[in-house]
């Protein structure tokens, strides 16, 4: 990784971050963005709590799928979310520190599979997501 | 469907959702239930829109994966998501109001899965989910 | 659907199948296509079934496979499967006449998405499978 | 990892091979098992490719979903698969030789989640596969 696939992957996620006011509502916060890699942090509040007094699992997709839209945006272009698989293995509280790592396992020039884990501040992990993607654009981020 | 079976799905969801923090905050609203079924429905606010400027998949996602756990939570005991699958047909954009309609496709004593289908109101699919769930209690709901 | 469209489709799916080796080696017979549809029956056979004496989950996963694939390339064009999740709710057996239905849910022009129940001589559904395709071609099916 | 698990996990896996005619029939071959871990092979025949010339996905599910059965029994007990999703990266050819490589991510006393990557004989990964398991039955391997 050059220096400078890595400063263009930190602009376009700073780029998308700026506008992206879900992330921002639900209190994320970008840790580390590399070309095909993004950490994404969440604290989980009160009001993200369900029925049965855990986060809502909408929550916990919802940090795993910004973490891959941040890294599958990182090459420039203009990549949406396919789809995703996600399976729950533990469930997560309110005042759990969540933190999702997404990484690249494949990229062609349409298309894009990652892996996002994320755990607690234990280290648990409490879900395992994989999301497909899709590039709809070639302009650079801005 | 008996009178009795639609009484306790509706009772069993009410109880839920007086507890259910996420989706209150979501502004979500439940539409109809019934055993195996459920109809939620959520207006997208200005601030659940992403960084492309439509919503987030996690918010679309996370629409849908109440509306399964009314669905399986309908007949009484207490069930989890184990998992899901979402596939994004069509992007939803502020000011929609989108539609999430859960069924149930199979149902044993402890796992279930459920498909739902999130449309705006237009009538157009923006989403279709399969959600996999795992019963963890034998309480009726309460 | 007119009849050029249904005619067409019979005429892409005999093409594929005259070539389709692996169907045919696993016994598998088209029953029925039409545009965006497709029914596939196999018998499990003995050499079919697995270490725990049910049919191998992966034969399973070809039959609905197959449905899939004949449902997607039956507009024409050259279509190929990107993924699919399956789930499995119930065991097969030697001796079981398995039937799968392929039914179209979305198509744009690149991608589709496709739901393949596959049922046995009873009518038990034994798996529940979601197939997402992608267009590589767009010359005509011959 | 003691001798002693890795012995239990090779008895296991040898005795459900013996059973498994459905792998045997489709020319598998088990290279390596230990505890939550199994690597398969399986060469692409002619009588294994579909309509577009390719290797049937639905027997690199077969190979990926058998290098799964193998990790999750390797435990001992009984353990069938509940559902897997599968993304196919690049076409496998006749003659190819793949080599499909299960890991265990997470299991609990009734469900597990296991990753396997399936890729040909030049590391080209062809297809990524991710089932859930449920153990059903807790009898030693026999």
């Amino acid at each position: 990784m050059t220096d400078v696939a890595r400063t263009r992957a930190e602009d376009c996620v700073r780029a998308m971050w700026s506008r992206d006011a879900a992330s921002q509502a639900l209190g994320m916060r970008v840790v580390e963005v590399r070309p095909g890699y993004a950490q994404v942090a969440m604290a989980v509040r009160a009001d993200m709590t369900n029925g049965h007094g855990i986060c809502h699992g909408g929550l916990i997709f919802a940090l795993a799928d910004s973490a891959f839209a941040f890294a599958c945006n990182s090459h420039g272009g203009k990549t949406v979310a396919a789809g995703a698989t996600i399976d729950f293995l533990a469930p997560a509280h309110a005042g759990d520190e969540l933190l999702a790592t997404a990484i690249e396992r494949s990229r062609s020039r349409r298309t894009g599979l990652y892996d996002v884990a994320v755990a607690n501040g234990a280290g648990t992990v409490v879900a395992l997501f994989r999301g497909r993607s899709h590039r709809i654009g070639d302009n650079p981020c801005s």
